[in-house]
């Protein structure tokens, strides 16, 4: 393949790599694609001498995750020996030193292209409200680019850059996805540091991944994420866990009433076509009222949160509003009035929304909303500059607030032709999850490349990061009595299987609830039917401390080879039980036992 | 035992009842005891009918936990039919429900005497910023009564109200009970519902709850807690888990150079005794510089947390000043002049502070510090009404904004005959965890009675709420390989022993880690050394998704008769295995392979 014409994704990228390409050659390459596009609006500072200074400095072709691959920097974002702008000139300052996470994609071998544009003190959605340039929307120059992270989106759009960070305060990781036709992944707020990054709000700031793919910007954000003792917003998640798909997802969505687009039924039926994909795939979809969650996003810029941005732009606002964009000025400054009563009243309020959406959420794994309601142009954003940039928000800023997770995924293409997007959210630490079901309606071409998307990897596991899949035999199964012990602790199912051959199962003497028992019994033939469900790793210790004896939670080799934690019982606790192995599991012996006794069922009398 | 004589605790009164007393015979001597007492200061409302009729609708004694026990409640909170002050009159109100607190003891069995006296909004720790005649201190009354809980925890002192209910926001629950010799305990936030109390920050605020020991009042904070679906700060919390103690508890103090005590010599060595008493109980102390507390706590009036007091006095403080209590108002007051930006910078710098506190914690179970620094007299109030209440609040002011809960204790009297008061502190869940150890260093008489402190009883669990007791038999024992997988989940050590007679002990093939398994095996006479530790639940899951095949985790029997998790092995898994049971354990199957390979070690050659 001629270098032109390679796909900058992690999978191509790495393929080329090791057969002998130099990342040289690929910068080279990603400067040449810029030019071509001739937008000087993508990025604030080109760093193309650095760049491929650091392409030498990589030495010989190594394992390291991110080696050789291309990347664009929102310009909040420090990056060492680089201007920081924020998109105000008055602003700019030299970064000593690398933001934590750029550091850490450094280290896994990922070379930075430069700073890309932004609205200004990402205040924004729309990616015009900068004094530089505005770059030009990858897939149609006649809507507004999105933003505030305009240029990281417009550069993966072009396959510029493989990927590229952003920040995400109230949609500025996902709209500019959106409006570009790539993945925007908002991380749980603290899984990637913040230190290095210029603020809008604090209590609210995220850095974002963009990339072309939802594996690729997984990857990107495994590698950046890490636990930075020098933010106090930083917070320790879990690793998140391998194992197998397909689960049965419960999905939130808005319902008809409350379902948003401001007029565009092309937006609409896309969104519930890809509902309607996602029900075909097996999950299962419950409707809600949504406006508890347009309250929430009012919040942000009617409400306290504006003095948070007062705050990160300091006394700018005051002493020098002349060096502040016109836009941004206008937004900022009725935070000046806001008093710290009116700030505590938002808190007080925001939590009780919040409790207003977390039982709304009751019974549901993710949340899928369209990304943005419907599209904005430069001409509408020319006419009103602030009207249509609220509307783009719409799904986007109550997600921080409500302390949630979520990724922008290209899911096909509108009946227009424009590109349509949905976005998957998922309670904090479950960004493996929201991933897992955004792979799964992932569709379309690559950003504005006209590339085809490769068959998508199953890297993403379907168990998120803060659960645990557990095998269970007996009285927990779906519709028995003591399946509430799981549900109760939003636990959820991911499938029905076997065990591998092996396995006996015994009915346990005494009850009710009555229950079997799992024993490894290698030798027999038997395979032995279970449930697996996914359990938070938080509220297993509650699940275990309910478990008699002689039952046990151990590991359970599964028909499919793998392995997962689950029920087993003491072989000393197997004294007055029947060995019902061969009538294939509990739900099996329970029809028998319903049965009238026949001769069939005197076979299992002790 | 004579009715005046008996003391309201909950042991006396329920072997009272159950010789045949009458409730209404205990409501009579409780207000006698009040006129005896002849303090108008104690009660805004005095429920005298009210008390009496709730007496006679009991009916027969029952096993209703509280039945028949008289409480007060602070007049901040609401109780049917009585009026709510704040101690303001012009914001009295008749309430019509009971705030969800007072209904759930209610109950209980529990009858309620009255509304006791506060400082005004509960702003102050005191006892005196309030209209009307100001509570008498209990013990000494040239001392002030302590506050904003005067009336309440006064009521309690004098044995007139068997547990009475408190707020707390600055340390309202825990200063009155050290001024007057009796137990403070300030859950965590959340864990009883706000609904029906007057707000004072609302983000910070609790009910407490004060008794003469540490028993009674966790038995009055069980009886109260539940989840309240109509409190947005309402919290879920693991219920509480009966364990055996004494466990190694690691407990943080403040060291010499931070210890503030504003030169009273007697209260310093006072805590420094009982911190010796402490450790001669097994615990381990770790001095820490308290800065970082102490600069928590001064942001609670001089920052931004002032402007929650202004937000919930409301429009009075503009509209109707002269109804506010003089130092109230100009404690209130500055409020007025703060921003949304000073709001937020508050959150920000406590974020800060908190992660550093996070830090002096680690390896910390609790902290121990003085309830109060020292004491303050009427005198003193009377010439400066603000500067002396401050130092009050030296140990509790940030308790509340680090999110920990504690209860405050009587240990004993310091060398000038004053009452010595400790309070233990912890992480927010770990309620049971700090009244455990308050429990183990609980002395001296009951309030201002005169009366002799019962032998405590041992009902309170030293495995915290939020926690599992887990037994291990190997390389998880402390000084082991794996003894690490415990402590990086923050595990604590409880304590050594043996399984119940009917264990065998074998070492499994593979490894390293080496690693033996333990199956329970009826009929042998075996028992086996192991350790167990407290995990914290939420971290449970995390632990057992690391634990491999055949090792599970179920039920072990103790030797003391009671039941743990614990590790034990599959029989299935057994097959290479040696059985070292008549080793005793793992640590001797150790000390064996360390040996030459004599003629003891080869007798256990497969």
């Amino acid at each position: 393949m001629k270098l032109e014409d390679l796909p900058f994704t992690l999978a191509a990228l790495r393929e080329a790599y090791a057969a002998g390409m130099r990342p040289e050659d690929v910068v080279r390459e990603a400067f040449r694609r810029l030019d071509a596009v001739a937008d000087p609006g993508i990025f604030i500072h080109e760093a193309r001498e650095a760049a491929l200074a650091a392409a030498r400095a990589l030495g010989a072709f190594s394992d390291l995750p991110l080696w050789g691959v291309p990347f664009a920097v929102k310009d909040n974002i420090d990056v060492a020996g680089m201007p920081t702008t924020a998109a105000c000139p008055d602003f700019a300052y030299r970064a000593e030193g690398d933001a934590f996470a750029v550091a850490r994609l450094k280290a896994a071998g990922a070379i930075c292209l430069g700073k890309t544009n932004l609205d200004q003190f990402a205040t924004g959605l729309v990616g015009v409200r900068t004094p530089y340039p505005a770059p030009r929307n990858a897939i149609d120059p006649e809507l507004v680019p999105g933003g505030s992270s305009s240029g990281s989106a417009v550069a993966v759009a072009h396959d510029i850059a493989a990927f590229a960070l952003g920040t995400d305060t109230a949609g500025s990781g996902r709209v500019p996805a959106a409006l570009n036709n790539i993945v925007g992944l908002k991380p749980t707020l603290g899984a990637l540091s913040s230190t290095g990054v210029v603020p809008a709000c604090r209590t609210l700031d995220t850095i974002s991944v963009f990339a072309f793919t939802v594996s690729d910007a997984w990857e990107v954000f495994e590698a950046a994420a890490a636990y930075d003792a020098a933010d106090p917003y930083s917070r320790v998640l879990p690793a998140p866990v391998a194992s197998p798909p397909p689960p049965a997802i419960r999905i939130a969505v808005p319902d008809a009433a409350s379902l948003e687009t401001f007029g565009d039924t092309a937006q609409a039926d896309h969104f519930r076509a890809t509902i309607a994909r996602l029900q075909t795939g097996g999950a299962a979809v419950k409707e809600i009222d949504f406006e508890p969650f347009y309250a929430v996003a009012r919040m942000l810029y009617e409400g306290a949160w504006l003095a948070e941005r007062v705050a990160a732009v300091g006394d700018r606002l005051v002493e020098a509003p002349e060096t502040l964009h016109s836009t941004t000025r206008a937004i900022l400054e009725p935070g000046l009035g806001l008093t710290a009563v009116d700030a505590f009243g938002g808190l007080y309020r925001l939590k009780e929304l919040q409790r207003r959406c977390e039982e709304l959420l009751q019974d549901a794994d993710v949340i899928c909303v369209p990304t943005i309601p419907t599209f904005v142009s430069m001409a509408e954003i020319a006419a009103d500059p602030i009207g249509p940039n609220s509307r783009l928000g719409t799904y986007t800023n109550f997600v921080n607030l409500l302390d949630m997770c979520g990724i922008a995924v290209p899911a096909g293409v509108r009946s227009d032709g424009r590109p349509g997007s949905v976005t998957m959210l998922a309670r904090k630490g479950r960004d493996a999850l929201a991933a897992a079901v955004a792979a799964k309606v992932e569709e379309g071409l690559l950003g504005a490349t006209g590339r085809p998307r490769a068959t998508a990897s199953a890297k993403i596991s379907d168990v998120a990061a803060d659960e645990i899949a557990v095998a269970v035999c007996g009285a927990h199964m779906s519709g028995l009595p003591l399946n509430r012990e799981l549900t109760a602790r939003d636990g959820r199912f991911l499938r029905a299987c076997r065990t591998a051959p092996g396995y006996t199962l015994h009915a346990l003497p005494g009850g009710p609830p009555f229950r079997p028992g799992l024993v490894r019994s290698p030798g027999e033939a038997t395979a032995i039917e279970l449930e697996v469900w996914a359990l938070p790793r938080k509220r297993f210790g509650d699940f275990i401390a309910g478990i008699p004896a002689p039952l046990c939670i151990g590991s359970v080799s599964l028909e499919d080879g793998t392995s997962v934690k689950g029920f087993l019982c003491e072989s000393s606790g197997l004294e007055g039980a029947k060995d019902i192995s061969r009538l294939g599991g509990w739900r099996g012996y329970l029809r028998m036992q319903s049965q009238p006794p026949a001769r069939e069922a005197r076979a299992y009398a002790v």
